[in-house]
């Protein structure tokens, strides 16, 4: 179900599409430097929990492009620097730690051997979001209109996406009508990138305002939310972008399931609960400017956790590329 | 409480601060030509409910500047003009059907009569935020955190406010401690408006994106809302801005009060329930473009209703002019 490209290797660099300026644009960057790719993840060039993990595992190969033997210095210097970035996506340390399980095992050939490791993760992951979709299709029984928020698609995967691509797999078999998607205050990603992989997919869509999933819901329009996640403890507590928990306590109002997409590697078993999850909070310019233009006045002060926790309870199934959990969610075992 | 003015009679000219340059600039319009006023109301250069009903009073007069003498033509082309300008504020139909009362009973000095007329509507309305904000003390009972939407303070009244001279006057008497705004999407009245007006009250103050506000109730942080509405139905469903029945929602989730504050101008006994309150539908360009700037493909497909009715059973209480109403509401009495 591909139809573009956000991650890809090419003559030994890595290819990415700069989503900050998509959908009015369709630019790439291509870089084998560790820096570069460290601030496209801290400037959201590249953005998506999976997306990260696999983008920072190629980082970390590329940088031994000049090297090709052991250098624990260089090493350490590369993988603190990308695991600096961004603070919640647990999948970027968990492809990080992959990639230096791996290091730890080398001797030689280490250039070579740490690009197939990278490789190898970026194919575990189109591997688990083509399951993730074919377990996720048990949501559906009906024509179905589906909300869902940010971004999870192609976009924000190795893969097909995690949410996304349950909805277009849900589509691809004749079950989804409608997605309505959430534009996704601050950066917009829903009417952004959502917006751009739904007119990719085929999948008619509308988009609207955060708060205005509300009367969607009120008028019956919606019969089930899907979105991904960024970090699961290990009782199903959830984080992922803010207004996610928003949308749960919507969906436990007006009674319609709200589901969660992720792959395995988002559980973190250290995290007991959503209380153990770190949240990261973002700049006062995602609210005080748009694009650079700035529209209220900097000084105002702001409150802006980039993520929220959607407690175990409001959440009806927790779709992974081993199977649809069902509530109690015990990830420890 | 007022340190400056929104809505002014200066040399037979209204004028108006563009509240869509605000916070930014401070920048006036000052007109007497009824068109370019229905402009102002329209562009949201003048905007919140009482505003636009005391502006349309004052272009009314205005218009008849240089007539001075009964023209029903001149009155009713005028009306019908004012009147398309906004679907849902109800005090603007009020408004004018005052300014139409009293055209009918004038046989002369038409134009001072009305001028008379709509400084009287305006004083009534200083009047009614006045007793708005005393009847609304007692929602406070400590120290309070108080979160609001959209924009509800002189910039959308000819008086001090509705929701926000309660929040100001409880500020004023050592009950608010902070006030959370929403920033209101799609056109951030409360990033741009109301934290203008807080800072200019000195009330502690911090934006937040609209689903942000169910994470601050999740960590306990909102003692209570607070919003203003453009049309209450007998039965206390009330419209207001997009994103409003999304806090009712997670007040009764997170068992936090909500309140709603206009005036019983607001009050439309023609509607027996919020099923008969026609919700006005804004132009895509507002979710696809932010101040004039392109952030998504205008070709998207929105949803972007200007309102929506929270009915009455998730409202603790309408201050009006009058009193705190609890319910059951019955404003048809």
């Amino acid at each position: 179900m591909a139809n573009f490209k956000c991650i890809e290797l090419v003559d030994e660099k890595l290819k990415l599409i700069d989503q900050t300026k998509l959908p009015l644009e369709e630019v790439y960057i291509i870089s084998d430097d560790y820096e570069r790719i460290s601030l496209a993840i801290e400037k959201l060039e590249v953005r998506g929990a999976p997306a990260i993990g696999v983008s920072a595992a190629y980082a970390l190969a590329l940088s031994f492009k000049n090297i090709n033997h052991k250098n624990d210095i260089h090493f350490e210097k590369v993988f603190t620097r990308l695991a600096e970035t961004r603070p919640t996506a647990v999948n970027l340390f968990w492809a990080l730690d992959e990639m230096k399980k791996s290091y730890e095992s080398l001797n030689e050939n280490i250039y070579e051997e740490l690009l197939k490791k990278a490789v190898e993760i970026h194919n575990d992951d189109v591997d688990k979001c083509n399951k993730m979709a074919e377990n996720g299709l048990e949501i559906f029984q009906k024509k179905t209109k589906v909300l869902t928020h940010c971004n999870t698609g192609q976009l924000a995967t190795g893969g097909g996406g995690t949410a996304f691509y349950v909805i277009q797999n849900g589509f691809k078999h004749g079950f989804v009508e409608h997605v309505f998607a959430d534009e996704t205050r601050p950066l917009l990603q829903g009417s952004r990138l959502t917006a751009f992989e739904l007119e990719k997919a085929g999948i008619p869509f509308s988009i609207n305002s955060d708060s205005t999933a509300a009367v969607l819901m009120q008028k019956g329009e919606v019969d089930l939310v899907i979105t991904g996640a960024d970090r699961i403890a290990s009782n199903g507590d959830s984080a992922n972008k803010i207004g996610t928990y928003n949308l749960a306590v919507l969906c436990k109002h007006h009674n319609i399931p709200f589901y969660i997409a992720a792959p395995t590697s988002t559980i973190d078993k250290s995290c007991k609960d959503g209380n153990d999850i770190k949240i990261e909070f973002r700049s006062s310019n995602e609210l005080n400017k748009i694009n650079g233009i700035q529209i209220t006045k900097s000084e105002y002060k702001t409150y802006t956790p980039a993520f929220d926790v959607t407690p175990n309870e409001l959440i009806t199934g927790i779709i992974t590329e081993v199977k649809l959990h069902k509530p109690p969610y015990n990830f420890n075992v």
